[in-house]
């Protein structure tokens, strides 16, 4: 693998491509398939062409523009509320909806023929891959990504070889972000996939597969390291169970607490900065996740001593799987010091299951970007797009779509959750409901400072007027017009 | 209210009515219109007729008995895994569901017309429906109640009126449970009727109501002593949001959290020796209710300190709701520590509201004992018939069918787990699949012993065959088979 | 019943009160109690003052206003697409929702004192709330208006008088009317509350509870007609089951089947031109409820031979409860020709239960308009609110505050789904994705045609290129761009 | 393709395997290799030994039984109700879930090896699994198998390719079949998987996979008719919609009824006797699917002219996911003289998406053949397993496991509809509640006859008593207790 050819890839990544029929054939194996030496590597032999020929760089139009490939919303350096909006939203692409994704379901073959995954050789393909990644967010304006280790490089024969065939492409993406400020958002482990973790991975009725996974991990963590990752998630997806009828429920619990301790303690070992994040999923592909949302994810942590060095990654399509709002999952991460990350995506308000899309409404976009205007921003998280196009959509322009309408809308949020902020209607309304336990030397105060108990507050109960007599309205519709007001 | 004659009531409660009307005129006012002198109590001023007059003490008669006023399965003296059938299956009847339930609906006025609710005095109301319930109790064979303070006993003008209210009912209760073994399962205070508690009780806004939902829990509470009651219950049917956007989470949970700080603190002070109990709902009346599942609530005992003082009462048809089985539930519960109590019930499984059915599936019933049998028994406490008749079940009769069918199902549901545990073959094939973690000297154990951490356990992958390549089957079938054999 | 004061009140109906504290005592009972003679109504001896004299007559004040008791999108003179916005937009005042609902809910009682509540006497009552409903009306700027009913009269001893119950309140609003626009909607009768509905009305076990409800739906439908309502409803709130173990299903259905053929009779007798409209609901109260879902709704209509004579009035809260999208119930409705009218609410995309909430959501709002501008309106229908204020919103401004936000989101929906069809982008979209299916002489044609089989298009498929090979993107995220383009 | 070696092989397929090492190896491609002559075909040039050599033929062995590879309660002979078990229960297995599934998820890859699929030749391998299909029914005793077109053959190179390797497969099925009872319960055409029907089969937007479809409709109607296949199924998984933002809602279902038309003249146009069949499913993978459930698939085939012609394939699972129980769909359908056959499987009650486990239920069991007895059985149709061991169960004797516990499950469902039916008390208990129908000239057979109206109905109201006065009981919980008493 060349050191160098990256570099000078990366200058053309936005101009056309210099090959003759790049649309056609991404790769010219010499010299005199391109038009400009600069384009040729000697030492890696080949070059990349642009994947995405037709695609310009994506720029901020405004509102009124009708061109789908324009942001009307999203304006980088634009700032809102005391900072720009770029770090506002820290926008990731995921590599492995994006790049790998193909159109497969339960009930269908893939139905994309994406130009990187032509090679046939898989250590080939991941290095495709990873140049069409950067490509892509060098285009779309977005300087994080987020990966599974196994998205991006290909499994081996053993798993020395595996970890070396990650670290070629790990290599890869070093070189193709110098000079960039790109870098990853967080790196994780695949730890779903492959039929050696069918019964879970640190939960698995098999020790051998727990020292398997952390072996695992302990890479992906030391990769995500190398590249600047800022974060770790662990999303346990086998991490559950099909049925209690054959599970020891309480043994795989613990396991997967003793894992998260000896990640945390790993971590620490390297001097790794980044945050670790659980991402709470209620179930799918199992029938029940350990992780099932955030309240759950903060009893685990608890339980296990770990709430100080865990957070959450929130994905708004789990949240509604498991019969919450995402501002829901989002505000008790808050109240709980654990929001980390948002995994931005919506599911189909009428699926039993994930589906992974992008979050263009644009009130639950404003709903979001309020919870994270409380938090003033994520800390080291961001928003990664936790995304993919449809099945149907089988064109590479599809991508570009689908990442615009996400970006737009949260960019929407973002401006509308300001608005609201700036009204302070809404905030004005709140404070009013709760005037009473901010009263100083009131009861609500005294409540609060532990100054009373059950024996004080019945005399105080007994000799005070019924508070039934005088309720007051909780003004719902009166708060959902002023959100309205700020949802434009 | 006399003090006496409810002790010589009770020994006619299962006896014929003495008055010539009774099945119509369920009071009896003079000693002449009663057939029996001891009957008519002087001091009380009047007599409660039988409520049942029809209903027979229910008999167990055995699997072939065509008879729906009798026992198949449930033999109360009958020894199962070495308790008696009782010991194990404590029932309780739910005095609001039982005899407070009218039929109405959102949709639907009142269908029931009981003989204890014709009463225009509704303290008059209130002793009657009391003896209804003994007398209930007494033919159905079940020694536990549970009760609201409010369902008991009628609010008055003040709440100092209302607490002498709940004396006098509870005063009746008392002399109808001497001589016999029936008390208490649990009592609760009602916190989510009345108008005042709109907003929430210990979470509402206003912190006057705070204080008057600690005065009526600390009445609820000194009453259920005084009863004799084994546990405590809360239940915050409001204690949850309709809304985000005009709410302060974060208070409110904290308020929460200083209630039930200050209810422990009060038990203690009285000396009372019942276990509290949370018990979880995930909504409905509110959109979101705070202790959601038996894991958020282990969160909430986490984080405010309390997961020593509190136990959970798991109610099936609300782990539906949650999407959780109830057998989920209940080991979720187990393995925390915190079993406390089941509120036995089942939901519909294709309406998304609680149903609040009797339980009669053999096969839930059969998941629910098992866990029942692996705790030894639920410690103080029992299961409760948190269950009503349907709406359109407007005959007395309908009351015992449907308390029958219950008891009978959990009786079935022991039999079967006590068979499946005596077979020993699904123990077997759990014990099979999670040998690695037991073996002396083993991987496992040293994980589990915290010797090893992730640096070792790469090592041992990388120099181990790929555990992927020796799969072992989870066997799902074969348990269910297991299942099925000892569910007749 | 005075037959002409009403007219006299309408004309202060936007005024200030004339009573000295009509906001206390709505009532003036002599004339001295009122500052001006004409409020005062000798034949009537009484004058309900205004129920809600805080509130002016609501205007469009644009998208700048920061006054919630203004319009920011709804300009019912703007003319939209050829059409006035109020022709758009007819909306309706749902009676039981605004004046009726108590904010009792299966776990508590009423919360709210509304002013014309407090009188006593149950006809008194009627007409005072018929009287808020006008001035509600008359503020909002709405001029139809839907009822059962039993909400706008009360039930008498026997039929015979509460008809005539219903007599003379429909005599007060129609007196109320007069001079104005405002008429029903549509009419309906309440054929679930009472207790001789419990097992449904048409679908009652029993014959006479179907000659019944006969009887009511006859007389709710003339009094429709008296009235002048452009519409009929029914909604089978208690035709379904509740089980099916006691349930004859194949009767049930053939009853209702023959109730509807009588009720359309009937109207056809009567001379009444309103259109009849069956309201899909999946269930609640009943488990199951007949008229499930449009699509099982128009198989009803089939099968029974009314498919020409009834059309559908679509809810948005009963199509997500049975698990589709407002929009597809209403394109099932479309397509099939009987989209009728809406019920426009929403529910709460987390409960499992109907919540009747005001829609609100700026993009299910744009994509309900769409399928109503594509219908070309709703002939004799329109868009009913049948939504309530929170059972915590007790102060009349939340009915102001909850309607406004409905009508300025529909308003904003219209004015969305008006640019989309204009910008054309999505329109273009769907005609080149089907453009196989128009081309003269085409495949597609011929099969539209009738003009090939099996055997010829095994032909064609045999000797032409697989499509497989040449598939085409759904450019479903260009889709979703498109319309959030126009979702202003 | 050999005609005679199968003819052969079905001789040995329950004796022990006559190669060497059979359960490793599952060819012998030599004489010399096998222990028997007869045992190798020189036309065929290899012999497939047995698959599962391990298991013996199951047998009844009754409720005491503790052996798993036993049958429990289906005892094929036993007559229940006047006909034998097996002529109940016609028994099918699914090729595609049995021989076909890899236990890959959208979350992971292929877990199972099964042995007929080491074949690299795919011919060879579709060979390889029918054998294995034929030596599986022999051995569990099921002479009924269903299968889509793509799972028994591969798909070639072009349509006429795969024509012919359907042919080649069908040929060996043929041979297998020879001399038995066995044949197809029903065949289908596999159109979802292939990307061509990415967009759908008969309702793509290109009219070009319409024809495609067609072909491969008419091919495996061709197919099944020729191995005497008993019915045709129509699943529609892509006949359905992702969004309605780029769909023609009209022109799709117009076209799905076009198709229907065309498949029911092709039927008679070649003779086929077989019944036609619609299997609704709500939705997966297509968020909507036009043939949501029964009733929407009743609707579909009124609108279409087509409801003579088809019947209905009820999935229990599917049933569920459109939010209905199972027995109701089985209910729906017969009601409309449609229910054609039952595939007979259960999902998990707290997961979203189809599940497909086997329905060991014993409620449900009953239930579902509560409908089949009160149908008198399923004419030409039968019970299909479409149903499939978990993804974690990976050994061959699983897949016995999960048929044996589905057909022991169902075998005790008809005993105890079977009893339910001979105590008659359920029966009776729902004639008494409709008796006021039946009564001879009662008023209910007035309605029933169409000689009454509004008119006359509102006379009988108004001049007979409140039926609200004299309510009956819906008696839901003695009814459980009834049906209780059957389920064994």
């Amino acid at each position: 693998m060349a050191r160098t050819h990256s570099v000078l890839l990366l200058a053309v990544l936005v101009s056309a491509c210099a090959c003759a029929a790049a649309s056609e054939q991404q790769t010219c194996t010499a010299p005199d398939s391109c038009t400009k030496e600069k384009d040729y590597n000697p030492e890696a032999g080949e070059w990349y062409g642009e994947f995405f020929p037709d695609i310009p760089k994506i720029k901020y139009e405004g509102l009124n523009s009708t061109n789908p490939l324009s942001f009307r919303y999203y304006n980088a350096e634009e700032v809102v509320l005391g900072k720009k909006m770029k770090e506002w939203l820290k926008f990731s692409v995921a590599f492995w909806h994006t790049f790998k994704a193909d159109g497969s379901d339960p009930f269908g073959s893939a139905t994309k023929a994406w130009p990187w995954d032509k090679e046939k050789d898989p250590l080939q393909a991941s290095f495709k891959a990873m140049h069409a990644n950067f490509e892509f967010m060098s285009k779309l304006g977005v300087d994080r990504w987020c990966f599974h280790d196994r998205d991006i490089a290909p499994e081996g024969a053993t798993l020395a070889e595996t970890n070396k065939n990650l670290d070629l492409v790990a290599e890869v993406a070093l070189e193709l972000q110098k000079g960039t400020s790109i870098k990853p958002l967080w790196g994780t482990a695949q730890l779903f996939k492959h039929p050696r973790y069918m019964h879970g991975a640190a939960t698995s009725p098999n020790a051998t597969v727990f020292a398997y996974a952390a072996a695992q991990v302990k890479k992906a963590m030391e990769v995500t390291q190398l590249l600047g990752g800022e974060n770790y998630v662990f999303w346990g997806g086998r991490e559950g169970y099909q049925s209690l009828v054959n599970t020891d429920l309480e043994l795989e619990m613990d396991n997967l607490g003793r894992f998260m301790k000896m990640a945390n303690d790993f971590k620490h070992s390297i001097g790794f900065k980044g945050t670790l994040l659980l991402e709470p999923k209620p179930q799918e592909p199992t029938k029940h996740q350990y992780d099932w949302d955030a309240a759950t994810s903060v009893a685990f942590l608890h339980k296990y001593g770990l709430l100080e060095d865990f957070k959450l990654n929130i994905e708004c399509n789990h949240a509604t799987l498991a019969g919450h709002s995402c501002e829901h999952e989002l505000e008790v991460a808050r109240i709980n010091g654990v929001l980390g990350n948002i995994d931005a995506n919506t599911g189909d308000a009428q699926t039993g299951w994930d589906t992974d899309q992008f979050l263009t409404d644009p009130r639950m976009a404003t709903l979001v970007m309020a919870v994270v205007v409380k938090n003033n921003g994520l800390g080291s998280g961001g928003i990664n797009f936790d995304a993919k196009i449809r099945r149907e959509s089988i064109s590479t322009e599809d991508l570009f779509y689908g990442h615009i309408s996400g970006m737009d809308a949260l960019a929407r949020g973002l401006r509308n959750a300001a608005a609201l902020k700036e009204a302070g209607q809404l905030d004005g309304l709140i404070a009013d409901r709760y005037a009473s336990w901010k009263a100083k030397g009131g009861l609500g105060q005294k409540i609060i400072n532990g100054k009373v108990g059950f024996a004080e507050l019945e005399k105080y109960a007994l000799s005070n007027p019924d508070p039934g007599s005088s309720m007051a309205s909780a003004k719902q519709e009166l708060a959902e017009i002023y959100l309205d007001m700020a949802t434009k």
